[in-house]
This record gives structure tokens, C-alpha cells and sequence, in this order.
């Protein structure tokens, strides 16, 4: 990182992945792909993926119809390569799905590369590594209650 | 987002908004003020704001005393137009109000706009829409503890 | 904050600090001890230490086998002044220790400070203050799990 354009590429970079998860979250699946390129590949530790239509597939079948998440991407390192980047990034997560009594909160490490299209910066691969994963029933808490709002429904 | 400017301004933006929620979760509240601009207004899902006296006098009638709250805001999208500028940022707030056997965990998306004073950039508008928000009672948990820091009461 | 460089120097200290968070986490102990000089100090709520090597000696003896922990730092303030810098930060911090039936979540505001030095900017001091904490058994929810990646154990 030595000039205002890697600078500009970091910062453009960190845009991108905050509107990947603001779309995760807000199961707006139109929004998330149109962050990857057509061929991005992922590597989560449940499945792997060959394309961005299979992302699509997966992450919007994981994020049944009442579950509720919060994904955050944390101290991004990223590294500018001309057309093409990596980004090292601290995810946190957590999903209720009150229909199923199940809570998840995790940590894990990203491992991102980008490539610069004519629409702007996009991801060609994504994936993670767990640090940690805990489970929990959200009824062992006899006065848990979970408030979906209207924006994580997905868009009207 | 094109220039260094752009960029500076960026920067400018994110540490009003880290000064905010310092300054709210330690209850400096001539610290948040000094965020906005008198005219400021706000939308929170509780309550709208017409001035900035109206947001201080809502903000710290909410963080009673012995109230502990953190509140974060990640994933700025911040867009600079000469001297306003707009944020979207996804907020994740936890409040633990022990007098009140009440805890709260939320999620939430701010649409935020700014403008650049002869004090630097401040806020003209906050405000958030949630995308969950869960409670629960911290009795619950029989061994459940809660410990104030110092810097959490407010300024000495 | 008035020029690129000052910029590039923000960023690359950002860098440094996730750097920090992401070995601490995995319990790489070499990477963590890279991002002090020697000669750094830090005053921790729980102790003090005046050199690199306390600093590296109290957080491996702190993150026991089979803890896992997140340590993130928000909403970087951060001051550049030629070859030093101070940086404020908003700590989230959580900690599972199966073995002793204890979790751990927290806030805190971090001290820092930072030097130029000819392999990059390293900390010269790093400390805290609470804002709450919080501690609870594990054992009070009967379906809680942790599962500890591969990565949280350290370097293969």
C-alpha cells in the first residue's frame, strides 16, 4: 500500500464486502450477487461452491423464511495487486431461527480475492476458517424472544 | 469516491461517528452533542428527533444510570457530495439494564447524513431501521454478572 | 489528518491492529509479539507490563488450552504525528473457557500508541479501561456447545 490508488482500491474494497453483508442480512439476494463475478468460487465450512450461482443458492437456502443474522466483516488487511486484490478479513456471526429453537454465535478468518471489472471491484472467491463455533436452544432462556424486522425479510 | 479529498473526508466521517458511540456508551453527553449540528434531527425506530437538543435529551433519559450499552457501528458506506455526505453503517447494540432484569442484543441498518462545518464534519440526520432485535431477562442465567466500568458513568 | 500520507499511515496502523486481533485469537504468539516494539509497555485492567516479552508472557498465560476467545476493536481514532501515533479504539471482547465453566463479554475504550519503525509502524504501548463486563457459567444454558477450530489452537 504506497499510493492514493491502492488506497481508493482498499477503501472501494471495504464497500463492497459491507454491501455483501448488508444484502446477507437483509436477504436481499439480488444485492449479494451482484457483488461476486460470475465464476466466484467459495469455501465455507459447510460446502463448497463453483459459482456464483451456486453461492446464491446456498446462502439463500440456509437463510430459511424467520431466521434472523448478523454477519460482520472486522479488520480487513487487504493487499492491492493492480486488477486484483486479497482481503484477510475477522468474521462474527450470529443466527437465531426461533422455528428450529437454534442460536449460533461465531468467529472465524475470511481469506477474499477481488478482481477489478468494468463495474467496479468485485469478489472472485470467498471462504472462511473457524476459530470458534457455540450452539445454544434459545429456550434454555425461558424469557428469550427474538423481534424480526421488516428489512431482514428481504426487499418488497 | 474518486480523489484523496474524497478519501480524508471518508476518514473524517468514520472518527465523528466512533466519537459518537464512544461518547454514548461512556455517557459524555456534551461529547455527543458535539457530533451534531443544533438542527439536527433523528428517526429511531422509539422515537423521532426534531433538534439535537431533542436527540440528547432521548438518548440520555434512555441510558438510565447503571444502564451499560455498547454500541457499534461497522460497515461504513459513505458517500461525500462537496460538503454533505450520507452513511449507511450496520449497527450491533447490546444494552444490559441490571435494575430492570433486562437485557437486549439487536441489529440494525442507519441511514445517516452529514455535513462539513467550520468545526469539521457533523451529523444533520440518524437514524435505523432494525433487522432484529432480541431480549431476555439476565435472571435467567443464575450466574449472570454485570460490572460498570468507571468511564461508563459518564465523565469525572 | 490533512494529507495522503497521513492516510497511508492510518490505514497501515488499522492493518497492525487487526494483525494484532487475528494472531491473539489464534494464538500465534510470534505473530503477536511483531506487532510490539521491545521496549513496549501496557496496563491492563488485570496487570501491568514493561516490556515486549511481559506483554507476550501474560496473554499466552491468559489464553489457556481449549479457551477460545474474539477480541475486536472498533471505531479507530487515530492521530498521526511524524513518527508516533496514538490511537483510540473501541474493544468487544468475549472469551469461552469450557474448562472452567466460564464466558466472558466485555467492552472496553484501548490507550495505544505507535511508532514508525523500519519494518512499519508497531505499538509502543497498548492498554484499557472497562466500559462493563460481563460474566456468566455456561453450564446455566444445558444446550450450550463450543467448538474449537483448528485455527484457534495457534500455528500448525
Amino acid at each position: 500500500m504506497r499510493t492514493v490508488d491502492d488506497l481508493l482500491d482498499v477503501e472501494r474494497i471495504k464497500v463492497l464486502k459491507a454491501r455483501y453483508f448488508r444484502c446477507l442480512d437483509t436477504k436481499d439476494w439480488d444485492g449479494v450477487a451482484s457483488c461476486f463475478t460470475p465464476e466466484a468460487t467459495a469455501s465455507y465450512p459447510q460446502q463448497a461452491c463453483g459459482s456464483r450461482d451456486e453461492i446464491i443458492a446456498f446462502l439463500s437456502r440456509s437463510m430459511v423464511e424467520g431466521l434472523v443474522s448478523m454477519h460482520h466483516g472486522h479488520h480487513p488487511e487487504i493487499e492491492v495487486d493492480g486488477v486484483t486484490a486479497t482481503g484477510t478479513w475477522y468474521l462474527h456471526d450470529k443466527v437465531f431461527a426461533p422455528d428450529f429453537d437454534f442460536a449460533l454465535e461465531g468467529a472465524a478468518i475470511y481469506s477474499d480475492r477481488y478482481a477489478r471489472t468494468d463495474d467496479g471491484w468485485r469478489m472472485t472467491h470467498s471462504g472462511y476458517e473457524r476459530i470458534f463455533e457455540t450452539t445454544w436452544k434459545p429456550s434454555d432462556l425461558t424469557s428469550y424472544r427474538v423481534e424480526q424486522g421488516r428489512i431482514s425479510r428481504g426487499p418488497a
